[in-house]
């Protein structure tokens, strides 16, 4: 059991990515192995109600770096530049002495047209670093190399091909590749091969790799305080993992997907849109389901059993005692559910994410292996970190509060009562076409409390659960005449949200209340006769 | 009468400060002199309904600079920076060799936080521009200078004190100030004193000045493409001026202040707290308004005089040939209506604002001299302006729309119905401080049809009054309960507007537009079986 009296001093903040919440032992999978992040959840406190601003990883992940929601930071999708004034959580640390560094994934799409505009140079810091959204690049890698591609310049292929795996496209051609039986490629990328083991030994694959460059970083770090976010690329398609994680798990593993006729039945039209993507009508065939899950679920355990090695190295070298230690995805991934594949809309198996925080103090002591209820959000993390270190959290960029007060016993002073995610339809063609949107009125708000989920879409019609009586999210009541009074609620709840949003990034809320003072010390005095 | 087959290369675009759009003969004042003002009506077009982004100078002019709503570009008041990464209308021309340059007034308050956390020298272009708001500054002078305060390194300054107009504050303490029978000094900032001649000779006060300093840079470009913001900073308080104007005008010159007992029965929270604010108080005083508002209108009349020089001017250097001529103003002053001194809140006295176009090309022939009666904005002007000079206007950052169509007979394609126009109560202690909000919680939020203007106000009731019926806006309905259908309407033009707002300013819609394509080319084939 950790409890120590230590201050913290570094923050591990690890990510998986397109981890479902429910695809943990400790969230209550019947079946998948997932015993270190379990221990984890033993050691800190399990969010039960944890949610991320945006349902694609770019915006998702944009929020969380900035604290911000997706409409203040306005990286609404992926590789949508994130503009080079937007502040992370790098840069509210660093000025403190904190070093803050990557191994993994980001998905930052730099603003390089700003950072030309403004004459940054972006070939040293500090514009180096903005191009990496405030992140060192210790060993960022944001993986996802298309088969054929020739990849250059990143360590990881760079390793791989070292190792032996040679070639344009280590990355593709290896480590997420099969082979047949006349050793023909497979590529991961193909649903079809998902069952067989990656050509490459398990100890030469991605999760091992970055599990080894955070040790690395955190080694070389010494006593100096750090962040450091392990992103893990994995479970995130291409579904294909080393052997023996490729057939740990068989169909037995695999839950009926969640998912009704009734969802067929005239449905929202951005929802039908993303029926219609060849993601959700693959997974919409059981065959699918049956080979893929079996290999997300071996993807998950092979992360678990990292973060089990990660935890011992903390462990031996006593950073246990002043590391908080934080679990958490970018978003889900459908599987099949509400026929449905990848992600990009708002049913909990998208938005909701695992939250785990282990914080060694001992004013933590109280809450260790408690599930929190109350509803949280990925742009929390941010503020949670600089006040775990003790350093100011500026309101005129965070807008998320520190989850401090449901670690240390205090939940009463917890406000939240709501959830947002956004998106935009308006890069799938299969949604946006048929309805004929342009591209700038397709955006999607989603606010959910613990009662109701209400989706606000542009032009159309919101969409609307009931999570007390249709948990599933099922009936899709946004047109049903007898929630008229919900949706306007809802929608109250939106309005209310959008005209709080920090836009005002240039002034402290000190500096404003200041403001009349100084105005009159300065000798601006207007209006006296 | 302008006509020319020339296309437009230049933009003179002047801007006055505090100018009322009911205080010009055009539109329509019984006894001021405007004569050269007019005379631009007669050539152009003259908008009824032209609308401010934001009651005070700050967030005003970022919009009109921007093209930009407040809640897009960030600089929410006066002096809050705006954000090095926001793009005004000088990083649209610069890159198309068209030299955009200031010569008076901008209100830009420079990031000079964000410059120094991405290491942009400021000290040269492009980072020296940024500093500026993208305008060259050729001449930029924000005036007001408080009295007492050292003036250093003001051309303005500097040439009286050429001129023999000596000390630290020669602004101040000559061409802002009278003086007694004994020769003490009267300053501008007390209004008892404004009926009295500034201590200077006409010719070397600020709008003769200014205007000089405009020919200089537009003589200086010859044939060169250019936009010039000449911003005049009159009729701005000091509310002083050079004879001969300080006696062109007298008590029979001011009209009844539009005000009613009825506004200060049980008013909205926020209007009851500027009516407490200073200015409000002494304008609510007759004897503040026969002293100052004759000195208010010698003040335009003297802008109008130096707009006639510069016309004049143009016409013998060919320059009105091919230069588009816009007119306009940063917002009103309330001069005692509404028991209100000064700007901050959302009456037409305020937001309304006079614009002018001087299109001369013959396409715009059809128009001269005719009134636009549709709602448009300043945000209309920037993307005006790049369509004038042939230029594209990136959609994904302007949020207005070239007002060409009005410009040129089209007006079946003019598609705003609505203004909007946002401020904050933050900084307003005798505002803020009963109501007892927090600093963050302070938005308000016009939107204005042709038949209601309704206010929004965090955690408070809406204002709302019916135009048509009541056009002076003596009767506040938002409190009314016959009026909760038109609130709801209003409300959701609010919603609507909020979410279409472009903070994704990072990729174009025709990037967007593509983005399928380009995916599936680059071979990003997502779950294929």
């Amino acid at each position: 059991m950790t409890h120590a009296d230590k201050p913290i001093k570094n923050v591990l903040f690890i990510m998986a990515d397109q981890l479902r919440w429910d695809y943990l032992g400790c969230y209550g999978h019947p079946s998948i192995k997932t015993p270190h992040i379990d221990a984890l959840a033993k050691r800190g406190v399990r969010f039960a109600n944890a949610f991320v601003q945006g349902p694609v990883c770019g915006a998702s992940r944009m929020s969380t770096y900035t604290g911000r929601y997706v409409t203040s930071h306005g990286s609404a999708w992926n590789f949508v530049p994130l503009a080079v004034s937007q502040k992370t959580m790098g840069d509210h640390l660093r000025p403190h002495g904190v070093r803050c560094a990557v191994v993994g994934k980001t998905h930052v799409e730099a603003d390089k047209e700003g950072a030309a505009r403004l004459g940054i140079d972006t070939t040293q810091d500090p514009g180096r670093l903005v191009m990496h959204g405030g992140f060192e690049p210790y060993e960022r890698d944001d993986g996802i190399w298309p088969p054929g591609f020739k990849v250059q310049g990143n360590p990881y292929c760079d390793y791989l091909r070292q190792q032996g795996y040679g070639g344009d496209n280590p990355w593709h051609d290896w480590a997420n590749s099969s082979q047949g039986e006349d050793g023909e490629l497979h590529s991961g990328w193909q649903l079809r091969w998902a069952r067989e083991p990656a050509r490459i030994a398990e100890e030469h694959s991605e999760t091992p790799y970055m599990t080894n460059r955070a040790m690395d970083f955190i080694r070389e770090q010494g006593d100096r305080p750090w962040v450091l976010h392990l992103s893990y690329i994995k479970p995130h398609w291409p579904y294909v993992v080393p052997a023996p994680y490729h057939d740990m798990y068989g169909p037995e593993d695999v839950l009926p997907a969640q998912r009704s006729e009734g969802e067929r039945v005239d449905p929202h039209p951005v929802y039908r849109g993303f029926m219609d993507y060849t993601p959700s009508t693959t997974f919409s065939q059981e065959e699918v389901r049956q080979t893929v899950i079996p290999t997300y679920m071996g993807l998950i355990t092979q992360v678990d059993d990292h973060i089990g090695r990660l935890m011992q190295f903390l462990q031996e070298t006593g950073r246990d005692q002043d590391t908080l230690i934080v679990f958490t995805s970018d978003h889900g991934d459908y599987l099949g559910d509400h026929w449905m594949g990848e992600k990009e809309l708002f049913h909990d198996a998208i938005v909701k994410v695992p939250l785990i925080v282990v914080d060694p103090r001992h004013s933590a002591d109280a809450s260790r292996g408690s599930v929190c209820d109350a509803i949280v959000e990925s742009i929390d993390l941010a503020p949670t970190f600089l006040d775990a270190l003790g350093l100011p959290q500026p309101a005129e960029w965070l807008e998320g509060a520190s989850l401090q007060p449901l670690l240390h016993g205090q939940s009463g002073l917890w406000r939240k009562d709501q959830a947002v995610s956004e998106n935009t339809f308006a890069f799938r063609d299969c949604v946006r076409l048929p309805i004929g949107a342009p591209v700038d009125r397709c955006n999607m708000t989603m606010v959910r409390t613990h009662e109701w989920k209400y989706v606000h879409v542009d032009g159309l019609r919101p969409m609307l659960f009931d999570l007390l009586n249709d948990p599933q999210e099922l009936h899709d009541l946004g047109a049903s005449p007898e929630h008229a009074a919900v949706r306007e609620q809802m929608q109250r709840r939106l309005l209310d949200w959008l005209f709080c949003r920090r836009r005002t990034t240039g002034i402290s809320p000190v500096g404003i209340e200041t403001w009349n003072k100084r105005e009159l010390k300065a000798g601006i005095d207007i209006g006296v006769w």
